[in-house]
């Protein structure tokens, strides 16, 4: 006969934390803290088992719960004094679910069980005091209606709404107990109307209808829709809890709040949280009512804190906040009810944190000895250190930009951080309003390449279309750049430079401040401050000695960079880049875009007269003029990146990417290569393609234009050549983009070598250079083991490879994303975090491939997955060596693959 | 001691045909030959496992090969009764090359091989014919030369060219003896000054250097490359043969010639082929002559046939004919040689043949009970019926433009067969000048969905851009329609309405014709001829039992039909389209693409509202205009089909396919559906996309705008109930396009039931109806088990899938494709030939992975590698239920799967 009920009261649980499988997180806390001596009202945990075969057995009780329960609820009536259903003194319980994982999405809780029609009488006797009994009453009524029979919340507060205007009453506190005892009977008759019968009166029929209801939400379609998101099993089943009451709303001498162990927002050690006087658990979070701080120094504008009104109360808090924190050894979030002055503690859980405040208390408790290295490194989720990096509003100024209505539209968070500044419409107004020592908003529909030099100059960018992986979101999180893309309502007028929203029209010039960190785009001007990390490590603004987050950061990354195995590259195309990720800890460049270099005003018209070229004659002399170009790039790179590999990708996008557009280019170009401008126009026009992400590029253009790798290999080699001359130690690796046969790769690896080998000859010295290839294309992970048989390196380009398996171009998935990650056919952007079963799949079938086909292939990713921590974890499983990400994503690469080492290999895909 | 050498001589050889492996295809048969009692030169044979030793031991000729070499050399000189190198009465030989496969791209021939400056003299002398001696010994210092020292050949073909000039000879023959010896002369100073050394005069020394010649050929870069293309296994070697020589140059009692057992044209049981008197083998090739007919009824003009001007000969040769023909029970291509008016066989194999002939060779093979009638399907490549089933050029016509310089351009042979008409540069012209009566060629530089009409209203299609599957191309395809895409060095200004080639400039209505099965397009008209087949099974303007040749296709097929296991589909789009599909032999609809029925002139207009609505209310009013047009064209498709399967593929491509283009169009939407023309503008320019083909279709299509459908699934529905009441046997298959996630599928099955049972239960019909999914994401065959758990069936979406499994852009492909398949870096077109390693690996995967989650899951192929023959072997193999493919590739398809079935497992990947 299995144990189904595990009772709790004075001191003694007959269960503990570590029983979360059986208990749920909410029971195992609550036994817990008994056993700790902590005060909490006594009470039973109805077994996770229970409810399993509640389920199993056809949605009925099992027989065996009903005697077990019976028996719990006889020693708690013993052990409170108080009779379940008594008239005179009855005994009343809270109901409340507990899953072993938090599940936010289930029903929550049901309180003043036990009460009726006669045992409120009783109640208000007992208490002398009417007014709590039938707000007691009224609010359980209210909680059995909708949570058990499901009743339109609504049609409970329309009533207690009209009855407050009728009674002129700001606050339920002012309703008097005549009008509750009157909202109770028009409670009950809803509650007869809409189900059909009379509210039970029978506590038994109340425990078991309110038992079964939490067992039934285990299954509804909110929590069933959690569990597949969060990948937590199905069969886990939640455990219910029900705890004698203690009320916070019997009068002033009660209180009921939240508080966390330590200050959530900053990590610091100190009791933080807010209570009401008067009230039971659910006012707090409603709010009905505006709660006020517990502690003094938290106290402003007279408000008046727990620690003055109650000190007694407050000291005890005090002292069970250390005893649950020694106990823990983390942060807790915690209930708590004050009945005339004695204080019960209703919950205990880890609390959420922000990123400063989780890298500070896992520093601190490390300090403290209280958790070890490692512990301290699990401590900090990978994508907090994201807040910690970017710039931010302050959470106040925000709330008020939100009441005030300056918050004006809503798009996806592409790049967090904050920022603000005038409007500008295009890349050189931008450039033009920087220069003038303004702070400038990019504002586009959409970016291209071309406006590289604007999003520089820009503090932003806002757009009104893409996804998180446009162009705008990527090259911002490349660049650290707060960014909002996709943004709803706005429309873009680039042509009369106006921006429309919400009946609104800005012009270029006017102010507008973006939070990309929450997607709100924010009327007019809000400070941003920038984080602490970039002072120190990028500006040089901020010695380190002046900053102890900063110390703490660096020790973090210090202790994550002894524990992981994969190495962190990074994706940079500038010695600026470069020099910027090295600064975040990155063991090499893992992808170096060559065609990004081609963008500077100084080359895009050699690169578009190479591209328009009618002869190859034409096309050599273009090529020529590009050469020392490229080539003072990558010694920058090489100076940089001294004593760490540099992987460069040749060529890679369409050649119309570079193409101008407007009629002034056209006869720009025209004058530069003496043909006309209807025969360019023609030759543009004849470069255009149908669908340029599957058309003509990477190495397509690689084997049909040969000449273009050449002066790229050349100049590579060049710098590399010069800079080894110069003491530099120089690792390149050339990169084959877009490979998808293997006849593909062989020839081009034999051009590159026949270059590279000429130009180590010329100029007399023997760089060591490796050759390899972008895994991109499906078919070249599908026939990895041929292609590995040549290559020395793979290097997952997992943007593309994403997007071909899945058939999604990333400048039109907006137009479906939206809807398919609100309808959860997604579970993610796959853009954002690797898609194991189909995407993962080749990349672990082409790992496995490769490596059987070539022991010793250095095997890694570029992509913007590179700085995903849940994609960092799969790769590590994979089994590559490194990956890489834009400079600002390093640190959370770091400390993800410190993560991935830490979890072993379960892949990091369970919920903690 | 292994044997390397086999001789045969005077009706005894120690090889047969079965010793390919060992002999090569020539040795084999000549050996065959001689054991036959067929007059054939005495000599023998090396080894292939020679060359391979000759190989391994690093080129190097084994000791073994030199001492059994010497011995069958010996015994030839006693069965020929002359000595090798004897000076008054040489031995000479001819040395050839005869791997196991014909390999076109390897060395051929060296004959003569024995003569020196002595032994040359005592040819002449014993022969009584210096000409004679002198013409034999300058073609072997050629050959020599060429094959075995590779001096450029025409180092002598200009020197011979020379001396005819100089003597004013019209041909080699009118040379004199002193002439010719002259020219040996000059050709061993050509020799000594390419080669360094002078050419060699001992004739054993001639022997190994000929023998290791054809041995190193083996492994010359076309050898190798032809391999790969054919899947020739490396590790096979080739034969040598060594023949002692008979000439057909001794005399005008002497001939040389080649010729089939029966026409090879049109399979006519009739000893057919070209000879020339006083002449070596390779005259009758080169060219240099003009060869004369064989038998007396193939001459005209007073050319003087072989019947008649040697008798006897001719006599002999008619028998060999019929002995060959009863041993190989196959047509043979023979080489023959007349020495003095004696009849020797120097070569015999199977003999290559139009598709006609092949089939009436077969039939009547099978009919003589010569070979049954699996070895009768067998012998008729499926690709051959192609020719069968398409209008042709008369081959003289052809002929005579291409010597007339008429042929102006070439292009890629998209859709075979021929066609002439007036030049139509858009749709509506051409359905105009059609409608006129007139034969109609649409030539643009590519077409769209939107040029459908136009392409149905002509006889064939001509485009500039584009590759073989290119929109034109397989809509030309599907219609069986003549068609040349990317036809090179033409321009269409389609503005101007001209064409301009080769400095001529063409205007609508101008004549052209262009053969597809070429990829020539000829100035002009020249007259085409329908195939029959098409006249008895789709015209039916020819009766069968007037048709031989279609009652012998009829028989042929039905073998075919006995044989396969896999089911044969077609893709059709309309009721007609179906009728001539199960004229051919279709068993159902495996696609039925509901958007082809979009573009008709009364729909397109409700279509353009549908995707340009602003509401949901704007958006079903125009699919409600929709809905009848799809039901009728469902009713009148599941009538053609009574009985059989018709898979409809709901909505499918962006909708911006559909799209208004011009200012004309956007007037009349915007008139119809009250709003501006601009904002009609506005709305059409939201809907563009960077990549289409990657972009908002299919089930994107389907989840955001649920209504299309909806209305679809209705139409469908309401059709099959309709047909079903009227005792049609209705089989309908929904099929949801573009699947990549389980989920999609999941949502879009569960509203497609909701519908169908809606209008089921409406209607009071029981229509069984199955629903399922095309695969044709590479997500989809990676998650094909999890898809199969929900899905009913599978259909391959090749095309899709090849796309996104190389990244190649099919409207895009035709920038590159060209050189890769130039440079051999595609060993064919994968949108033609399924990429089995890549492609075909997912597909394997996704059915393993689909047949064990869903054993009762049907699975098939749509797009156009279900027509392809080596695809449908491959499909075969994988274990799919059918293939579809458009109504004229049906037979093709049909024998293919029939050659499959007969190749068992291997692929049919073999080369035989």
């Amino acid at each position: 006969m299995a144990k189904l009920v595990y009772s709790f009261a004075d001191g003694k649980a007959e269960g503990r934390t570590a029983m979360k499988d059986v208990l749920g997180g909410k029971g195992a806390n609550l036994a817990e803290m008994t056993n700790l001596g902590i005060p909490v009202p006594a009470g039973f945990t109805i077994s996770t088992r229970a409810c399993n075969q509640y389920i199993e057995q056809g949605y009925r009780i099992p027989k065996e719960l009903e005697t077990q329960v019976g028996r719990a609820l006889r020693k708690l009536e013993r052990a409170q004094g108080r009779k379940f259903g008594d008239v005179k003194n009855p005994l009343l319980v809270s109901v409340r679910s507990g899953a072993k994982f938090s599940m936010p999405g289930m029903m929550d809780t049901i309180l003043n069980l036990g009460l009726n029609d006669r045992a409120v009488k009783g109640l208000a006797a007992g208490s002398g005091n009417a007014r709590f009994a039938y707000d007691s009453y009224r609010r359980f009524i209210q909680m059995y209606g909708d949570v058990v029979l499901e009743i339109p919340k609504h049609e409970f507060e329309s009533r207690l709404a009209k009855m407050k205007k009728a009674r002129r009453a700001a606050s339920d506190t002012d309703l008097a107990a005549s009008d509750l005892e009157r909202l109770c009977e028009q409670f009950k008759a809803v509650v007869k109307k809409a189900s059909g019968r009379a509210f039970p009166q029978d506590p038994t029929k109340q425990l078991w209808g309110s038992i079964a209801a939490v067992f039934r939400s285990w299954n509804n379609d909110r929590a069933k829709r959690y569990r597949r998101e969060y990948g937590i099993a199905d069969n886990l089943g939640t455990g219910v809890n029900v705890q004698a009451m203690v009320f916070g709303n019997l009068g002033d001498d009660c209180a009921t709040g939240v508080a966390f162990t330590r200050n959530p927002a900053t990590g610091a050690n100190e009791l933080y949280g807010e209570y009401l006087l008067n009230a039971q658990g659910e006012d707090v979070v409603a709010g009905i009512r505006t709660p006020l701080p517990i502690s003094k120094s938290a106290a402003t504008d007279g408000t008046v804190s727990l620690e003055e009104v109650m000190p007694e109360a407050y000291r005890e808090l005090q002292r069970i906040r250390r005893t649950l924190e020694r106990h823990y050894r983390d942060m807790q979030d915690v209930e708590f009810t004050i009945e005339r002055g004695k204080l019960y503690m209703l919950q205990t859980r880890t609390g959420k944190r922000t990123g400063v405040a989780a890298l500070n208390i896992a520093h601190d408790l490390n300090r403290a000895r209280t958790i070890n290295r490692e512990e301290a490194v699990r401590r900090v989720e990978p994508d907090m250190l994201v807040q910690l990096l970017a710039p931010i509003f302050d959470q106040s100024d925000l709330d008020k930009a939100r009441r005030s209505g300056r918050v004006v539209a809503r798009g996806l968070p592409a790049g967090p951080g904050a920022a603000n500044g005038c409007i500008a419409f295009d890349a050189e107004s931008a450039e033009q309003m920087a220069a003038a020592g303004r702070s400038v908003l990019l504002v586009r529909s959409e970016t291209s390449p071309e406006d590289i030099g604007g999003m520089v100059a820009s503090a932003g960018i806002l757009t009104t279309r893409g996804g998180m992986t446009s162009h705008a979101a990527v090259v911002a999180r490349g660049m650290g750049k707060p960014c909002i893309v996709g943004a709803d309502g706005m429309q873009v007028d680039e042509g009369a430079g106006k921006l429309r929203l919400q009946g609104r029209t800005l012009k270029k010039g006017d102010e507008l401040s973006i939070d990309g960190t929450t997607g709100e785009v924010i009327l007019g001007h809000l400070d941003p401050r920038p984080s602490e990390i970039q002072q120190v490590l990028v500006d040089e603004s901020l010695p380190a000695e002046r900053s102890p987050l900063f110390r703490r950061f660096r020790d973090l990354m210090r202790w994550a960079d002894s524990i992981r195995t994969l190495k962190v590259r990074t994706n940079a195309d500038t010695p600026h880049d470069s020099s910027v990720a090295r600064a975040f800890g990155a063991q090499g460049i893992g992808l170096c875009r060559t065609e990004h270099m081609f963008f500077g005003e100084d080359r895009i018209l050699a690169v578009r007269k190479m591209i328009l070229a009618e002869t190859l004659a034409e096309r050599r002399k273009a090529l020529k003029q590009l050469l020392p170009m490229q080539r003072k790039d990558f010694d920058g790179i090489f100076k940089a990146m001294d004593g760490l590999p540099v992987t460069v990708r040749l060529l890679d996008p369409p050649l119309h990417e570079f193409l101008p557009t407007s009629r002034e280019q056209f006869r720009v170009i025209a004058k530069e290569t003496g043909h006309s401008p209807k025969s360019v126009q023609e030759k543009v026009d004849s470069l255009q393609e149908a669908n340029p992400m599957l058309g003509h590029r990477g190495c397509r253009l690689g084997l049909t234009f040969p000449e273009i790798y050449e002066m790229q290999v050349q100049a590579i080699m060049e710098a590399a050549c010069a800079r080894k001359k110069r003491g530099t130690r120089v690792h390149p690796e050339i990169m084959i983009p877009l490979v998808g046969t293997t006849e593909e790769y062989r020839q081009l690896e034999q051009r590159v070598r026949v270059v590279a080998d000429a130009v180590c000859k010329k100029r007399g010295q023997r760089v060591r250079y490796h050759v390899g290839t972008m895994i991109e294309v499906p078919r070249a992970c599908l026939v990895a083991d041929q292609i590995a048989g040549q290559a020395e390196f793979f290097s997952f380009g997992t943007n593309d490879l994403t997007q071909m398996t899945y058939g999604y171009s990333r400048d039109d998935i907006g137009k479906f994303l939206p809807e398919y990650l609100e309808q959860r056919i997604l579970e993610a952007d796959p853009f954002q975090t690797v898609d194991q079963d189909g995407v993962g799949e080749l990349i672990r079938g082409a790992v496995d491939k490769g490596r059987q086909a070539n022991d010793r292939l250095k095997i890694g990713v570029c992509g913007e997955h590179g700085g995903d921590p849940r994609s960092v974890g799969f790769f590590h499983v994979a089994g590559v060596d490194y990956v890489s990400c834009s400079p600002f994503r390093v640190p959370v690469a770091r400390l993800a693959a410190a993560h991935a080492a830490l979890h072993g290999t379960d892949g990091g895909s369970g919920t903690a």
